[in-house]
C-alpha cells in the first residue's frame, strides 16, 4: 500500500470498527454511506473517501455489507493479528489493563507487568517481574508492545529502557510525551486531557 | 465570548496545558510561539490562531511569559473551578480512577462510587452506593460530572438514570457512544481506539 493515510482518516478508523460492531449486534446486514456518516457525524463522501483509502468495498447505491465491512476494518487495522503486550508500572492503571478481559478477545495477550521493586506476584492472574529482569524475559519471550503505565516522573526513564531492550511500539498512558526516535511508534493516550475538554465544554456551555 | 471555537482548537489546549507546565517544571521563563510550534508538532502562525481565539497572551517578537500563559489556560479550560464527580461502575476502570490522586489536585474531586449491587464499602477511600441511592445521594450532594466505567451493555441505561436524575456532564470510559440529548455534554475516552491506532500503525510500517 502506497499510499499515505492520512492520520485524520487513521483516528476515524476505530470509529468506524466501532459503529459497525454496533450495527451488527442489533442484527443489521447492509448499512449505507449515508447512514454510517450521519453515525460518524460526518457526510457520506467522506466515508466513501476514506474507504478509498483502503480499496472499494462496496457498491455504488447498494451499501456496504456489514460483515464483510467488518472484515475489511479489522484487517485494516491489524487486529487479524496477535499482539504480545507487557505494562510497566503495576498502580491503578497498570492494574485495570491487566484485569480488562477484552484485550485478549482482540487479539493482545498481556505477557507480565513489571515494576522496580514488585510487592507482589500477580495482578489479576497477571505475573509481575522486577524491571531489572526485562532483558532476561526477552531471550525467551517476544514482546510487541510496551505499556506506560507508570508516573510521569519515571515514564521517560522507562521509555529508554523498551528502546534500548528492542521493543518497537509503545502505549504511552503517562501524561508526558515521549521522544523514543523515528523507529519506535509511540501512541499515547492522555486521559486527563479528554476530561479537560470536558472541563472546557462545561465553562463554556451555551 | 461570543466567538465559537472549533474543536480542533479545543482538542489542542489540554496539550498546550502539558507542555506549558513540562516547561514550567524545566524552569523556564519564556517561551516564544515558534517553540511551542515545534513542541505541538504545528506552525508558530497557528499556536498564535489558537491562542487569539481568547484574546492576547504575548507581545509580538517577545514571547510568552510561562506563568502567565499557563494561569490563561486554566482559566480558559475552567480548571480554576472545582468540580464534584461521580463513578457509575467499580470495576478495573472504576477503581482505577478512584484511586487516582491526581484529580484532586485538577479540581476533581470524587464524591463516590455506584454499582448496582455493591460487595465492598469503599476502594481507594471512595465510598461506594448502590445505584438506587443516586436519588437519595444528590438531595444531599451537587453532583458535576458523572463518570461512566461500566461494561459498555449497561452504559445506555446508566446514562439514561444519569440524564433523569439531572447530572448535565458525562464523561464516558465505556466503549459505545450515546445519546444523551443536546443539554448534557458527553466527552467520551475510547481506550482501545488508541490501541487500535496503534495496531493500524504498527501494521503500515514503513
Amino acid at each position: 500500500m502506497a499510499k499515505v493515510v492520512s492520520e485524520a482518516v487513521v483516528k476515524r478508523l476505530p470509529r468506524y470498527y466501532r459503529y459497525i460492531k454496533q450495527l451488527e449486534q442489533k442484527g443489521k446486514i447492509k448499512v449505507s454511506s449515508l447512514e454510517l456518516a450521519s453515525l460518524m457525524n460526518i457526510t457520506a463522501s467522506q466515508v466513501r473517501q476514506d474507504f478509498c483509502n483502503f480499496g472499494e468495498f462496496g457498491q455504488q447505491g447498494y451499501g456496504y455489507d456489514i460483515k464483510k465491512l467488518k472484515g475489511e476494518i479489522v484487517k485494516i487495522l491489524g487486529l487479524n493479528k496477535k499482539y504480545n503486550m507487557i505494562i510497566f508500572g503495576a498502580g491503578n492503571i497498570g492494574s485495570a489493563l491487566a484485569g480488562y478481559k477484552g484485550f485478549i478477545n482482540e487479539g493482545f495477550n498481556i505477557g507480565g507487568i513489571f515494576e522496580v521493586e514488585p510487592t507482589k506476584d500477580e495482578i489479576h492472574g497477571v505475573k509481575i517481574y522486577p524491571t531489572n529482569y526485562l532483558f532476561e524475559y526477552l531471550k525467551e519471550n517476544t514482546v510487541d508492545i510496551a505499556v506506560i503505565a507508570t508516573q510521569s516522573k519515571d515514564a521517560e526513564q522507562v521509555a529508554e529502557t523498551i528502546v534500548k531492550a528492542g521493543i518497537k511500539n509503545i502505549w504511552n498512558f503517562a501524561p508526558i510525551e515521549l521522544d523514543c526516535g523515528k523507529n519506535v511508534i509511540v501512541e499515547n493516550i492522555f486521559m486527563s486531557d479528554s476530561l479537560y475538554v470536558l472541563s472546557y465544554k462545561m465553562s463554556h456551555r451555551k
